[in-house]
């Protein structure tokens, strides 16, 4: 499928079929700084390929620069196997579980999360320039301050790493917070109702040497407000 | 692919090669107890599969009955659709976060993980026994005890639900855990090591009722010592 990508700066994708749900339209959103926002906090992505016509997947993480997203990989892996010889289709999916919906009825029990899904073509990051932003980047996904806090790549590891550049052009964000929708005949049930809220904790960090711990790590978290 | 299913009471799952890492196989493990833990603790999995020739995506509620996975979703979800029609090879991924590995170099960065990934065909479940039971365990597998803690299904919610199954055949459990592994010549650097551990957290709840808590849901956790 070819979607025309939109000219910059956008604050809305185009919605397309496969970006359009099927059910429960209203979750889903086109905006460009909601859909940044989760790729930014999560930590890790999902990526979906065809391997010989069979649906293939691994986690793995990703970073977002302006409208491309990247992700890295050994040059052995099969994803980066299968992109050197031309763009990979993928379907990227991050997640974002925030709470348990506990409902008066099974019916309507939920979880409320995030979850940004990517169509598009991964294709190998050949230019080297390019290539190095990219991995500099994906440490400071990990902590912002890390690529300068840690060896940069020597020629061997520069070589042995594989980047994909996946442009963010059919994307959407799903999502769902708030209470349980039960049904209002439900309402007096004497079955307990509402969210167990998740949250996603760091630390106690574990040092692996008697270094003092830079600034920039000193209560690391993720998300708004990171 | 074929996999010869094993007869049970099975300790190990056959390698396939589809389950065989391209790199650091010293990291897979086809260890059943193991593979369940994951499958256990994990709330959410994330289904890939073909759609019209292009990969697709979606993250959805799952448990593990013995040696089989079941995941629901609203019969007008576009994998409910295909599924009717036959058994839909997917590619399951359930994956747990624990930890962010801060190495010395950029390239020994890494994540402390565990992954299961299954490959199967995913049935509809037609027999009304075997899908009640099916969503009564999904129920059990968001909190124990919460099959019996709400209203069950309607004849119109029953039929509304569609659930799949993905036998555990063909599985595998990819993981690391531990300090970075930095090397020799980059211990004396100057730059923080160690990890930053990840965990989830549950709470404080929220309550949608003015009825007590239910014990089953006081002190909500999930994974080991659950």
């Amino acid at each position: 499928m070819t979607v025309i990508k939109q000219p910059d700066p956008i604050t809305t994708y185009h919605q397309t079929p496969r970006t359009t749900p099927s059910r429960l339209p209203e979750r889903a959103t086109y905006e460009v700084d909601a859909i940044n926002a989760v790729l930014d906090e999560a930590l890790v992505c999902h990526v979906g390929y065809v391997a010989d016509g069979a649906p293939a997947m691994i986690p793995t993480l990703h970073v977002r620069r302006e409208r491309d997203l990247y992700i890295h990989g050994s040059t052995g892996a099969r994803l980066m196997l299968a992109a050197r010889t031309g763009p990979v289709p993928v379907c990227i999916t991050v997640t974002l579980v925030d709470g348990l919906v506990m409902a008066r009825s099974w019916f309507h029990h939920s979880i409320n999360y995030r979850c940004v899904i990517i169509h598009g073509d991964a294709t190998m990051v050949t230019d080297p320039s390019e290539k190095w932003d990219a991995m500099a980047a994906l440490m400071e996904h990990i902590a912002p301050g890390r690529a300068e806090g840690s060896r940069d790549a020597n020629t061997r590891e520069f070589a042995a790493t594989a980047i994909l550049r996946i442009p963010l052009n059919e994307v959407s964000l799903k999502q769902r917070s708030g209470p349980p929708g039960d049904d209002e005949e439900d309402l007096d049930l004497p079955h307990w109702a509402g969210v167990i809220p998740v949250t996603t904790g760091f630390g106690p960090l574990e040092a692996a040497c008697d270094l003092p711990l830079p600034d920039y790590l000193a209560d690391y978290r993720r998300g708004v407000g990171r």
